[in-house]
């Protein structure tokens, strides 16, 4: 199927994408720092920070005109990933460590308070679940999953009142 | 470092099961519609559903008493990947599709309203950007963890104030 995630999770690559980016949004920027942090292989590193590059996720910047050294900063679309390793660290801290175990607190710098579980929300902000959201084919929906949509769309009025369809089809 | 990031990509596994939770999300429940959809071999979506099964992602439930079919719905700990998969739907949208070629729109069910942009809030409900983060050890910090806190404090104080430092050391 078409959809974004799918084609996201083609761009991110692989999960050392994401601990990269992690390290970045924690203020590093050299290869080295990298490295340091991950305990990744050279060669690994190398060529994940350059698949990140031709993605347009980072950007690379000489540290000092004329020396040979190099920092690697987010562009707009990698800092664009923020809410996506925020909320992959909130379901880890609440289901894979657990709370009141949490490494890592983030707080707004402002007040110094604790930033809000990420949730998806409604225009008029409420939370809202699976069960509360409806998913339509979009402008850029392909004949596959318009053809996906239609099919479920049956499926449902068919559970709904089997008797209905039956009719509509003999009809 | 033992963050949350690493532990929860240590669970989810690889990108198939975001795939396999997305197509939950979208009501399919059965081996065969996961494989249907997904275009996946039957042998890496059972490994799939498994490992879901055994981290509690996933739970498996008779379709009917007596019937050798079972369908997969997701657990509270699996419908709370929720805002993950949402972001990177957004992130994708946003950054590979492109704005106005969305494959997808995600609606409130309630009002028909397209769902608010993902983004990682403050108590006080202001949206903010990495430069409006703080990022501090929490309960669960290890030693390695605290350490890296502790140089990259010193780094910060060293930066902002490098003389401050050096009369610091020598006394």
């Amino acid at each position: 199927m078409n959809c974004s995630v799918a084609q996201a999770l083609d761009q991110i690559g692989d999960w050392w994408t994401l601990l990269i980016v992690r390290e970045a949004v924690y203020g590093k920027s050299s290869f080295s720092e990298f490295q340091d942090s991950l305990g990744i292989a050279r060669n690994i590193l190398a060529d994940r920070l350059r698949r990140l590059l031709e993605q347009g996720i980072f950007e690379k910047m000489q540290v000092r005109p004329g020396v040979d050294r190099y920092a690697y900063h987010l562009t707009e679309k990698g800092r664009d990933l923020l809410p996506l390793m925020v909320a992959l660290m909130q379901w880890g801290d609440r289901w894979v460590t657990g709370r009141g175990a949490e490494p890592i607190r983030i707080l707004d710098a402002e007040r110094r308070k604790p930033i809000k579980r990420i949730e998806v929300m409604s225009a008029d902000d409420r939370a809202l679940s699976i069960g509360q959201l409806r998913f339509r084919p979009g402008p850029g929906a392909g004949r596959e999953l318009l053809m996906r949509f239609e099919r479920a769309r049956i499926e449902r009025a068919r559970r709904a009142n089997p008797a209905a369809i039956k009719r509509r089809r003999v009809s």
